[in-house]
């Protein structure tokens, strides 16, 4: 699925010009909020909003009920820009445990890349985790079919390993964008090789996966 | 260090009884703020505060200039809380693996003795990882006593296996709030085990110190 968003910005937007400009507006708003977000400034008002979309004030209402509604929204076309990025990286891989190990390894390197987009996840804590979104989903299925095949020893409960593996991403991510002299990239291939480990792949496989070489995109 | 609000409760506060009057005041603010927090109600106004702590609208000033800076001496007693427990759960205890274990073991099943104070921790998201408390600050000691004696294999950071492991702690807690019908200990246990091997304890040591009994008050 293609965010609305995206849609609008690359103009193929269906309904003419006035279909464009709504998708337009709509977009802008989105983004205004991302950048509110990203800032933690949530303690506004919609023409403040408005004013940092550059979009008139009545529009807002063309869109969106609510602040809430229009900050719930720029957080579901956040995560799914960023699943999508994990998708098509993962994508015609087999071993669970790679799949893991590159979900992390590229997650922590895209902070770097996007720092404002991860501080959209940031702002939102670990409720974030709770929402079944793409990225959620896709995890989840990874994590039960490592089990089943014996790849992952098995944890108690699939769904309690997510939050912890997803929980310690989190916390890697809040880690460097505090310490941006940090190296990324090798935190995360700690955490991956860390977490391969937790799930009980044999200790120098897990270093080994968590070092192969990555899309020519995420090399540093 | 005892925090205030504690203090105030056990009716020793000096200064007589306007002293004690004035604790009492404060005590209930913030006692109304951690209320507040765990319900996620912080975009309150300072006289649904003192209504919530049944006490006057002018006394607020009296304690705090800002509804915020009143909000992080809530967080900050309720970590100093929880602090003092593990603490002293932890008291004499030389091996850092063992140490970690206990501390994430009795986090997991503080989470279902009091919940309130959990969400306080939810609500602020993984930038509560962030300040350094006396929590963070044992935390971070632990990892590094470990990791000098070699009892962990070196992380190349200990700031960020400390973010990662209190990370995943926040999903872990997470996940037990969402889920009230979940086993807390076995989740907490099972975390323990992962981050011990994933800090390079052999699995099957890092299982046995996983399950060591737990004190009284904290065996299920």
């Amino acid at each position: 699925m293609i965010p609305e968003a995206d849609t609008a910005q690359s103009g193929r937007a269906p309904g003419g010009r006035t279909g464009r400009q709504r998708a337009r507006t709509r977009a802008a708003l989105v983004s205004a909020a991302q950048t509110l977000l990203a800032q933690r400034r949530i303690n506004v008002t919609i023409r403040e909003i408005t004013e940092t979309a550059d979009v008139g004030f009545g529009s807002f209402f063309n869109h969106f009920t609510s602040k809430e509604e229009l900050f719930d929204e720029a957080i579901r076309v956040t995560l799914a820009r960023h699943s999508e990025v994990l998708d098509s990286l993962t994508r015609g891989i087999d071993d669970p445990a790679r799949v893991l190990a590159l979900g992390i390894r590229t997650t922590g390197r895209l902070q770097r890349e996007q720092p404002e987009m991860a501080r959209v996840f940031l702002h939102q804590g670990t409720r974030l985790l709770l929402d079944d979104t793409g990225l959620t989903s896709r995890a989840r299925a990874n994590l039960a079919a490592g089990v089943k095949s014996g790849r992952f020893v098995a944890p108690p409960d699939v769904e309690f390993a997510l939050m912890a593996i997803l929980g310690a991403l989190l916390g890697v991510v809040q880690f460097l964008d505090a310490h941006p002299e940090a190296d990324a990239g090798a935190s995360a291939d700690q955490l991956a090789e860390g977490v391969l480990a937790s799930l009980g792949v044999e200790p120098s496989e897990a270093r080994r996966i968590a070092r192969e070489p990555l899309p020519p995109a995420f090399e540093s």
